[in-house]
Order: structure tokens, then C-alpha cells, then sequence
């Protein structure tokens, strides 16, 4: 279907995406390019004057290739490269902030890919059917203003911009969105929305932040959606006793009581094919030699797919009680301990329904990550990894409620992320690069040829 | 052996000592006596202005009664009720000093039924062959300064008195015990030490802080010793990731395997009939969806006696490695859920040698409490548990290495202490101060024919 010959002579230029990659760094955290990759990592938060920098730096670079830039009330900034014919850019994107302790590739890698991306057209004078857009999204790490793909969201309406911009910074400062926004002089006039920039698709290149790709040395992941999550908290109530004088028949351990939820947790989400973690837990009072009477924990649950996620959900509900009383659930074994059981409460904090990406997007990833491997002389099988499910949230879930969406993962060295070690080698990022250009020209294709 | 007709006219008055108990109880939360005794707690914390009232009122009492008081250098409160022959008294004690969240009898019971005891010997003109005393110990709880038992193991020799004096009160105020001790008036000139104030016995009523009296519907405790405790603090490493994007199979979960450690931690103990609790546990970074790096929590062991600890203790150490390993224990199932590992740490913060109590200490108490049932008319099994292990910690367990020591036992509700519900009823309390004068009365007796 595609005229693959067209794109045939269209290569990235790898040294010149690891040199922006490097070069940017500067914001963040002083990094020298050439001191080493693995040197230093990345504390670029949202709206901070490294974030000022590096957009200044982003804007430059997009209009001197002659890209028209626009700012919406996010300060989402929107670069479109102009084609044969009006209408909707087709959009590369990601985010330019980090984590407070993070690294250089998590989002620099799917702006600066689509910026290199946008530099080979240029380079070759190509002439897109469409306009092909570069977006860099506001505070997608939710770091410095406590909600995660905020402004994406607000694009997408599905978060009001009101809220937004009265998000707070976190650590008791008095900046939000909307004043940070201000004093760095990215409160674009345009309306943040899928109505006032809409998006031809959105296609997103990014670190896998999993170790899967490594693990089965695949180059490229194409990404077919985004799990379902369900975030709880979980307080168990017990009673606070004396460690030395009350037996075990005696206590109601809260403890004791959650270690075994946390536990069973992990064997009913792999009898599910899902996941549960608990990164969270606090308990009272705290002392060596009270037994303790309140813990509270958080569970976050996720799956392939909703119906899944509702039936692992719905079992642990039902364990978790049995467990509260001090009843076995089945593959526990203990021993005759049995105390008095503990009350347990659910809290459901946060939640998103499973995602699935763009059935064209897909396809256009698909087809460039194929040609990408003959060139390279290696089985698609050997290059390629169809069929992800992405673990993180990223701003292609919310494009994808408004636009054709799919997304790129690259392997990223022992699945590590939003760490100072995070690390993707040169050759991987350029391969990364390479289908992200392969996918976009395609999809203009496919646009040109359904109009 | 025992002269016991001599004993059998002297009763304590049960509504004298809840009296004082209420009274008393004034100092540390304004507790009305007769408003019921369940509607207040007590926060008398050691060497704080309700302290020092609640000590004028104790040598007050006590001087009033006949006796000479000195105070030593940790505060320790000596009072001495003279016999036939000089000679170092048959002491009665405990502490007068309350958790922050306390109750009115733990401690409290203790000083105050021996102040009944002394209250009776007056009464009747009791001589008695040796002198008789009655000690309030300080800081007894560690809940100001964080040691526990801190003077009766200054007065024991086993703690250093400058380190005592050194110690200073918890939540960042800059008073120490001795400063304490000078502002309110209770630095004494006497050395704290065995050797300046010697003691032929020390007997000791205390609520028994755990559930086993009340459930097996026994009113009089009879404790052999005290049980050995080591105190752990283990750390476990795993290693930081994303949540959604990494599967069980490349995690290094430091909480699903701490989990797992407590868990089983419970198991074994209740297999070596000793006990292990966790109340301290702290996890890093602390974040939804990340999967926590880092895992520290305190591991409470113990056991009647010190090979049996030792033997838990060996198999934890095996088992907790195979647990890091993420390798299966015996009686654990996992559903095929195997990660990369973890590394663990074990840190011996604190430990404490099983006590074994005086045997002759034990006779008298035995012997008064058998008095006591056959005077309510009930046989003796059924009001008395001899062979108890205290679980807890008590002064006690400092004076039994230098004098002749043992305690009795009462239930309290629930098995519940250093809680505002706290709570034994006047009868019980009564019954135990009746054990109580019986058992020093008695010892006295054995000293006088030994002599």
C-alpha cells in the first residue's frame, strides 16, 4: 500500500539526535556532553526556569526550520511544518520534563526524535501531503504539579483547565501551573483543546521503562495500548498490644494482617496475568514493641484489559476479607496462628480504563519498523516486538481519545526509569528515530491516498 | 512453714487503694475519681510537673506512715518501714510514671497496693522481723527518656549512671534526666546503686499486660521469669521501578519480600512456641508506582528461654536469605511468581537474657495466693496460674540480679495496656494487694528463721 521507494533515502542522523539529546541536558542539571552517558542524570521539572530554557531552545530550533509555533493556555507548544495541503498536522510528540532524580530519555527522547525527524525533511526538502506538527507536552510527569499528563489531558478535555492551572507545586510552595506558566512566558493565547490544535494522529516515541525488549533483544516495541490501572488505598485496622505479653491468638496484628494481602496480592495478579504493587505503606504507632494497630497501604492493580482488571479486583476484595478475619485463603499455610482478625477498608484513589491505540497507527509503525529491519538485514521477528501493552501513562493515552494514536518504545538498559541510570544506547535511540520518521510519512501517506 | 495465723487478720482495703489509684490519677490528666473508671486515661510521663506531684504526695503518704525516705540519684524513691532488726528491708515497687496514652494501673497498681500494705501494717501495729519498704522507680516506661527500666538498671550497675543522666527527652526538647531531676527536685544525695541501697527482696504487683488470666479465668499470676528478647532491625534491598512497566519476573521487590519475611517470621515462632512481632517498618522512595528500593523493619523475638531464641533465631536467619533469594520456604506458595532477589541486613539493636525469678520469692507468693483462695472459698487451681513468663519488660527483671525478686500478676481487660481502656477492676486490684502483703509478710518470716 505504501510507496516505501519515497522514504527509501531518508535516514536520521543519529550523532545529531545524541548531540541535542546531550546538548539539552544542560537544562537540568549542568551535564557536559562527551563527560560520559551515564554521568549525571536529569532534574528538568515542569515550568522551572530549565524548563524555560530548553522550550526557548525547542521554539529556535522548529522555526529555523521553518515551523509555525503556537502555545496553547497549557503551554503545550505546537511546531507544524507545513504540506502540499491545509488541514491537521500529523503530530510526533512527548514531554521535555523530567523527574526530579530523572534521566535524559524519558520524553526528551520522542521530542528531540520528532525534532530530528523534522530536521531530515527539512534536510531533503520533502514535501509532505499534510503538515507534519512536533508537540511538547506540559508537566507529563506530574513531579513538580501533582497530576500526571496534565496538560495533555486539559487538550483532551478530560481535565478542566480551571484545575489545572490552580495545580499546586508539591513541597508547600505557593506557584501553580498557572503562575509558573506566566513568569516563564509560555501562557500561550490559544485555547488549550483538541478543537482550537486538533491533532491528523499522534504518534510517540519512547523509552520502554520496562525491561522486556531487553530481555528478548528486540529493537522495537510497537505499542498496541495502555493497561488499565486501578490505584487503591487499603487501611486494616487492628489493636495496638504488647509484643512481649500478648500471644498470637490474642492480637489482631494490622501488620501482620497487610504483609499477607501484599503477599497473596502477587499470586492472584499472576493467576490473572495482571500486576499489584504496593509502593505505599504506613502504620501506627510505630514502636519495636507494640504490635501494630492501624496500617494503611497502597495497592495499584493493572491489567491488559478492564474486565480482567475487574475480575482480579473483585477476588481480592473477596481474599482480602478472609485474610482480615484470619482465615486461610488457598497456597497460604500457617502454621495454627490465628489471632482475631482486623477490619479492613477500600479507598479507590484513582483509575483509568485500558487504552487501545489506532489500528492505522499501528500498522504505519509496523511498516516502517519492517523496513527498517530489511535494511538492516534482520528478520522482523528478530527486530520487533508487536503487541505491547504499555505499563506507564503517557500523553498518547489522552491523544488518543481525540485523534489516531500509537506509540514507539525503544529497550532501555535493565527496564530502569525515572533514575539518574536510566540509559539507552545511541544505536538504540536512532533505530527509535528511524520508525518514528517511517511511521509519520506513512501515515501522511495513507491520509493522501483516503482524500 | 509459714505462721500464716499471724497473717490472717490483716486485710487490705480495696477501697482505700482504688482511692488512691483515682486520687492520684489527678496527676497526669485530671481524672475525677467517680466519674468511672473507664472515661480518662493518664499521660504521666516521668519527671514532669505531675510527676513531681504525684511523688510529694507518695513521700508525704509514706513519711505520714512512719517510714524514713531517701531519694538516690536517679530519682528513685526509697521508703522504709522499720522492723524488730536493722537489716536491709523486703522491698515492695514499681513505677509511678505512665505512657504518654497511658492508663492508671500499669506501674501505678504496683506502688500504690505496696502503700496499702504499708497503710495495713500501721493499721494493726504490725511489727515485723526486718524492715519493710516500698520503691517508686523512675522512668520506668522510657516513654520521656528513651530507656526503659533506666534506674533500676543504674541502681543494678548495669547502666552507666552519667549515661542515664544524660539521656535526654524524646521529640527534640533539650531537657535531660538530670536536669529533670534537679528542676524538680528529686536529684537525691544517696548514690543509685545496690550498694548504697541494698534491698533483701524486691516484690513486685503488676497487671499482666497480656490476655492469658482473663482467658483462662484465673485472678492471681505467679511469674517464674521473664522472657529473653532480642530486638532486630533488618534492611532489606531490592531495587526501584516502574509499577505498570515491570513484571514480577524482573523485579526486586524489597516490600513483597519483606512481606513475605514477617509472614513467615510468624510461622516459625509459633513453631519454637516463642514470638515475633514487627512494629517499626519504613520503605523508600514511598510512591504509588514505583516498586519500593529499600525496606527497614524492626524484628521483636521471644522466647521462655535463651537456646530456644537461639534456635528461632538461626532458622529465621536461613530462611529470611532464602526469602531474598526469592526462592520458596516450606508451607509458602507463589503461584510461579519468582523475581531477581533481594539483598537483606540483620542489625542486633537491643537484647535482654531470659530472667529467672527467686525460688523462695515464688514460695511466698505461691503460698500467699493459695491463702488468699482458701479464704474466698476457691480452690486453688482455679484462682491462681502458676510458671508464668512475663512478656514485658519491668524493673524486676533489674533487681533479680541483685536481690532476690519476683512479681504477681493480675488480669487486666483484654489483655490491653499503655492505653487509655487500661483497666483491672477494684476486685482484682484488691486481690492482688492482699498476694501481695501476704507474700512479703511471708518473706520476712523466712528471713527471720533463717537468721
Amino acid at each position: 500500500m505504501m510507496a516505501n521507494a519515497a522514504f527509501k533515502n531518508l535516514k536520521v542522523n543519529g550523532a545529531r539526535l545524541m548531540k541535542d539529546i546531550h546538548h539539552t541536558a544542560q537544562w537540568g542539571k549542568g551535564a557536559v556532553w562527551g563527560s560520559g552517558v551515564n554521568d549525571t542524570g536529569m532534574s528538568r521539572l515542569s515550568l522551572s526556569s530549565e524548563d524555560k530554557l530548553v522550550r526557548d531552545w525547542f521554539v529556535k530550533q522548529t522555526k529555523s526550520l521553518g515551523c509555525k509555533v503556537h502555545i496553547d493556555a497549557m503551554g503545550n507548544i505546537f511546531a507544524i511544518r507545513a504540506g502540499r495541503n491545509e488541514g491537521p498536522a500529523t503530530f510526533m510528540g512527548s514531554h521535555l520534563d523530567t523527574q526530579p532524580s530523572g534521566g535524559r530519555y524519558d520524553g526528551v527522547l520522542g521530542v528531540l526524535a520528532g525534532l530530528e525527524a523534522l530536521r531530515v525533511l527539512e534536510d531533503n526538502k520533502v514535501s509532505t501531503a499534510f503538515p507534519i506538527g512536533l508537540v511538547n507536552w506540559t508537566n507529563e510527569e506530574g513531579a513538580r504539579f501533582p497530576t500526571s499528563m496534565v496538560s495533555s489531558g486539559v487538550w483532551a478535555g478530560s481535565i478542566p483547565l480551571e484545575r489545572a492551572h490552580n495545580l499546586k507545586e508539591v513541597g508547600g510552595g505557593n506557584a501553580t501551573m498557572k503562575s509558573e506558566l506566566q513568569r516563564i512566558g509560555y501562557l500561550g493565547d490559544t485555547p488549550a483543546s483538541y478543537e482550537s490544535t486538533p491533532l491528523a494522529a499522534h504518534f510517540e516515541l519512547h523509552i520502554e521503562q520496562g525491561p522486556i525488549l531487553e530481555a528478548e533483544n528486540k529493537r522495537i516495541g510497537i505499542v498496541k495500548g495502555a493497561q488499565v490501572y486501578r490505584w487503591h488505598t487499603i487501611t486494616v485496622g487492628g489493636r495496638e498490644c504488647h509484643t512481649g505479653a500478648t500471644t498470637f491468638p490474642h492480637r489482631s496484628d494490622a501488620l501482620l494482617t497487610a504483609a499477607r494481602m501484599i503477599s497473596h496480592s502477587h499470586v492472584l495478579a499472576s493467576e490473572f496475568l495482571s500486576l499489584a504493587s504496593t509502593g505505599v505503606l504506613t502504620l501506627k504507632p510505630g514502636s519495636t514493641n507494640t504490635v501494630p494497630g492501624e496500617v494503611t497501604f497502597s495497592l495499584d492493580i493493572r491489567s491488559g484489559a478492564d474486565s480482567q482488571l475487574m475480575l482480579l479486583e473483585e477476588k481480592l476484595k473477596q481474599d482480602f476479607e478472609t485474610i482480615a478475619k484470619d482465615e486461610l485463603v488457598p497456597g497460604t499455610t500457617r502454621a495454627g496462628i490465628k489471632g482475631r482478625g482486623c477490619s479492613i477498608e477500600w479507598q479507590l484513589d484513582s483509575t483509568s480504563t485500558a487504552t487501545t491505540f489506532d489500528a492505522d497507527c499501528i500498522r504505519c509503525i509496523s511498516e516502517s519498523a519492517e523496513a527498517v529491519a530489511t535494511e538492516a538485514g534482520i528478520a522482523a521477528d528478530d527486530f520487533m516486538k508487536e503487541g505491547m501493552i504499555s505499563g506507564a501513562g503517557h500523553d498518547s493515552v489522552y491523544t488518543s481519545k481525540r485523534c489516531p494514536t500509537a506509540m514507539i518504545f525503544i529497550p532501555c538498559k535493565d527496564g530502569i526509569s525515572h533514575n539518574p541510570v536510566e540509559y539507552s544506547s545511541p544505536e538504540e535511540c536512532a533505530t527509535g528515530a528511524q520508525v518514528l520518521l517511517g511511521s509519520v510519512l506513512r501515515f501522511d501517506e495513507l491520509r493522501a491516498a483516503k482524500a
